[in-house]
């Protein structure tokens, strides 16, 4: 197993060839556009930490070593994750002033922008999957197969439903351990799993090992979303950049206001080591995985 | 040429077509996500035209007869166009309480479920052009040409750069030829084209002919969006279905108000006559095209 300091410089590494992608690839073409393009580019260089493209990365990684190829596409699922944040953060949803520190992105250009700008952000996820003249050696059907899972993880069958089922049912709602297990497998689950799983596909995976792959994705996605609530309660504004006990203020129905936090504490210890039985599978190889599950689980933002 | 009535019946023909797929596609599926589903339902289901799917299908019908297998497609382009207008309609956009006669989507669903299905909408047209299971003897290669033709229409060098330029210099600004045609080459042309030309992919059309078609939809394209300028003047809202006169008291930049309306109807003339030139190439089986040319110019809402 890597150690966290091992683990910590393979995600940087990872976040720096994103970013540097990124910052290539999305560019200002016209003076008309240039708001938008700024505006876009604000919120993705806001300081998010990139575990899904380093879980893609990793998931890859038990395969090849050649990352490289693999880095737009976990661009790519980053720009979906930072769309939902952005729409997430608007008035009418969370209406949060602050994210990771920062001013969020309405706040700063406007809603009007910050709508459009989450809008062409996963456009733009999508533009940049079918691009043929990126990582060419990237077949048409592996493309399918990531734009499926992208989009199918990220709908109305996964993301968005978590996300209308939080805003609709989440607060001041009845304890019901079927309504929270559907928001967190949705609005967090499901994305951080097809990250997984387009590493996987990008490396050419078997279906076993992409069925192992999927059930680690399930683990740790709930096992993180877990943490998040975790956090709220535990953490500061200082540490979190954002606004913490909000949960509690708005009753949302969370692991500890459902479990209690010592009970939460050990569903994620149960989750991490299910995470990692899934795994053992891969041998040696599975050490980067595991290493960015520890640090997704006992990460203090 | 077709004449209005057979035009009208071929628009009618491919909206029931498309209309029944919808039906059958976007289904509730678990009760927590039943609300998203029936709001985009509902702005899906608001009466629209259909003329970006009719325009796909009768492009399609240039090559050949069996135009069931395009109709998933043409659907995935009209789940476009309504997520943007579902987005459009919201007050921090052009505040729009009516669309088509009926009350927009925010206020029926409220604001965070307009955000969200418009979301959903677009999200959910890449997963259906990528789904094989849906006009299976389409090719991989064909979808990732596809994804590519409508997120490049619709996102930041497209649709949605046309309406931030209209958002942030459109009100209110001094008479700008070349904002003007940036604007509307953008906001509605881009993606009028890309649904010609994704008609005329899925029939493997030559590149020439795309060529053609491109041209045509070019023309096309600008002319409907200066249509729809001269209507917002000589219409009502009894006919149009939605606040008209609204450029003129937001002192919108159009090509009325620019040009004056009788050197609009010039320009749109011009324009028809261009478009139908393009497609003489395809002889008699032009005359759907044509006959479509024609309802989308000489429209009276």
């Amino acid at each position: 197993m890597m150690n966290n300091v091992d683990t910590k410089s393979f995600i940087t590494e990872c976040a720096l060839k994103v970013d540097s992608f990124l910052d290539k690839y999305l560019i200002i073409k016209d003076s008309y556009s240039s708001k938008l393009i700024e505006s876009m580019r604000y919120s993705l260089f806001a300081g998010g930490k990139r575990i899904r493209a380093s879980l893609l990365i990793s998931s890859y990684s038990l395969f090849s070593d050649n990352i490289d190829i693999v880095i737009p596409f976990a661009a790519a699922v980053e720009m979906v994750h930072t769309y939902s944040l952005i729409h997430d953060d608007l008035p009418a949803m969370d209406d949060d002033d602050y994210r990771r520190g920062k001013l969020t992105n309405h706040k700063v250009y406007g809603e009007a922008l910050a709508i459009l700008s989450g809008d062409a952000l996963v456009t733009k996820a999508f533009e940049l999957i079918n691009d043929r003249s990126i990582s060419p050696s990237i077949s048409d059907t592996a493309r399918v197969d990531i734009s499926t899972s992208l989009s199918v993880s990220s709908g109305d069958k996964g993301m968005i439903a978590g996300q209308v089922a939080d805003i609709l049912y989440g607060e001041n709602s009845t304890p019901d351990k079927s309504l929270l297990k559907y928001i967190h497998m949705n609005k967090s689950t499901e994305l951080i799993k097809a990250s997984i799983l387009i590493g996987a596909r990008l490396a050419n995976a078997y279906e076993e090992e992409c069925r192992l792959l999927s059930s680690y994705g399930n683990s740790i996605g709930l096992a993180f979303q877990i943490q998040d609530d975790i956090l709220d309660i535990t953490s500061s504004k200082e540490v979190l950049g954002k606004t913490a006990g909000k949960d509690v203020v708005q009753s949302k129905l969370t692991y500890p206001s459902l479990f209690g936090l010592d009970e939460s504490k050990r569903i994620l210890d149960e989750l991490l080591n299910k995470a990692k039985d899934d795994i053992s599978f891969f041998g040696d190889r599975a050490k980067v995985l595991n290493g960015i599950s520890d640090y997704i689980i006992y990460r203090d933002k």
